[in-house]
């Protein structure tokens, strides 16, 4: 059986988005900073479809993000940037109609749709709770590994306390002062970690953890 | 004139303590996770009298900390681990009759008291406020550097916008779950940073940034 991967960007100050998200600030105010390192690599806008971009020591984070991944769980703020319910503007969430993940995308959500088939073999499958979305995800993934999106919700305890093989934070040099936590609300069986991996790079320090427990 | 060092240890979660501080938990329950790559280094050990302890790549972190500072400012918890008045019983903090600083320490306290005269060259001040913390200890210091200590409470902000030499994260790969966060309640200028220095080493990250704003 797969492992899940949890992956997130976040601020000194230990926000993973800026507050108030919306459509027009997916990830908060300010929050676009903490992917401004993402967003400069050619690795990231090849896999975007897009060129040009530099190559450094970030590059191979972003390579292994989603190689050899079965599917993908994120929360609804990583589909659309929309804490409510989706409205009849037909929001087909802010990636495009080719979005970068090439796989089926589970997205949490209290506000359950119909699925979204994509371009490019990505299909956003909407369900309830981070545990359904992880259940399905599992089974869409066949035995590959799941990776666990940057959306502001879903967090470490959502794994229930498997072991998870690759928990990565990508700490971006800027404070928020306000936002979404990633780790809020840790409660009772708290995960222990191990150091696995320090990779200094412009702009951000990429770590990597493992679950000792 | 010298510059201010702001120095912290925290967990993955944004943790500097845990929670529930008191003299018999001076960093609050599980606090002490966050200084145990500190404890073992042969650096930390001799710096309080001790012997024993291990050389790696900690160890020049340790050695920079004190190295050409003029004075210390701290919060009262850092002295003494409680977050309360002082009481009767002529509490002379945790650091024992030798401790390690061998310069001025300026305590910010809601309890001011009279300074504390220690062996080796500590003394404490008590004062209230934060900016009288950090006046008393730039006048102390000479012109040297003013080494901001890990007491919960002085955080970025209390620099007063003026730039900081060295702001030094250590980054434990725990979670609290709970706690004292040190960058709590920036608002309006936030200080802007760049990261410097990224150090792996056993147990810990150890990062420094500088106030490019």
């Amino acid at each position: 059986m797969g492992k899940v991967r949890f992956s997130i960007s976040v601020s000194i100050d230990g926000y993973m988005a800026g507050p108030r998200q919306s459509i027009e600030d997916p990830l908060g105010v300010g929050g676009m900073q903490l992917h401004a390192w993402a967003f400069e690599l050619e690795a990231f806008q090849r896999m975007h479809g897009c060129e040009g971009g530099v190559v450094n020591a970030s590059t191979q984070i972003v390579d292994e993000h989603f190689a050899g991944a079965g599917a993908v769980a994120v929360g609804q703020n990583m589909f659309g940037g929309q804490p409510g319910p989706w409205g009849s503007g037909g929001w087909r969430g802010w990636w495009g109609e080719d979005p970068p993940f090439h796989l089926p995308v589970f997205v949490v959500t209290h506000h359950p749709r119909a699925p979204l088939r994509m371009g490019g073999g990505t299909t956003f499958h909407f369900v309830t709770g981070i545990e359904a979305a992880l259940e399905g995800a599992r089974g869409a993934a066949q035995g590959k590994d799941v990776v666990l999106g940057g959306g502001a919700r879903p967090h470490p305890t959502v794994s229930g306390g498997r072991p998870r093989r690759r928990d990565r934070v990508s700490l971006v040099p800027v404070l928020l002062g306000a936002g979404e936590r990633p780790f809020e609300g840790l409660r009772g069986a708290v995960p222990r970690l191990a150091q696995d991996r320090v990779v200094e790079a412009p702009g951000v320090t990429q770590l990597r953890y493992r679950v000792v427990l």
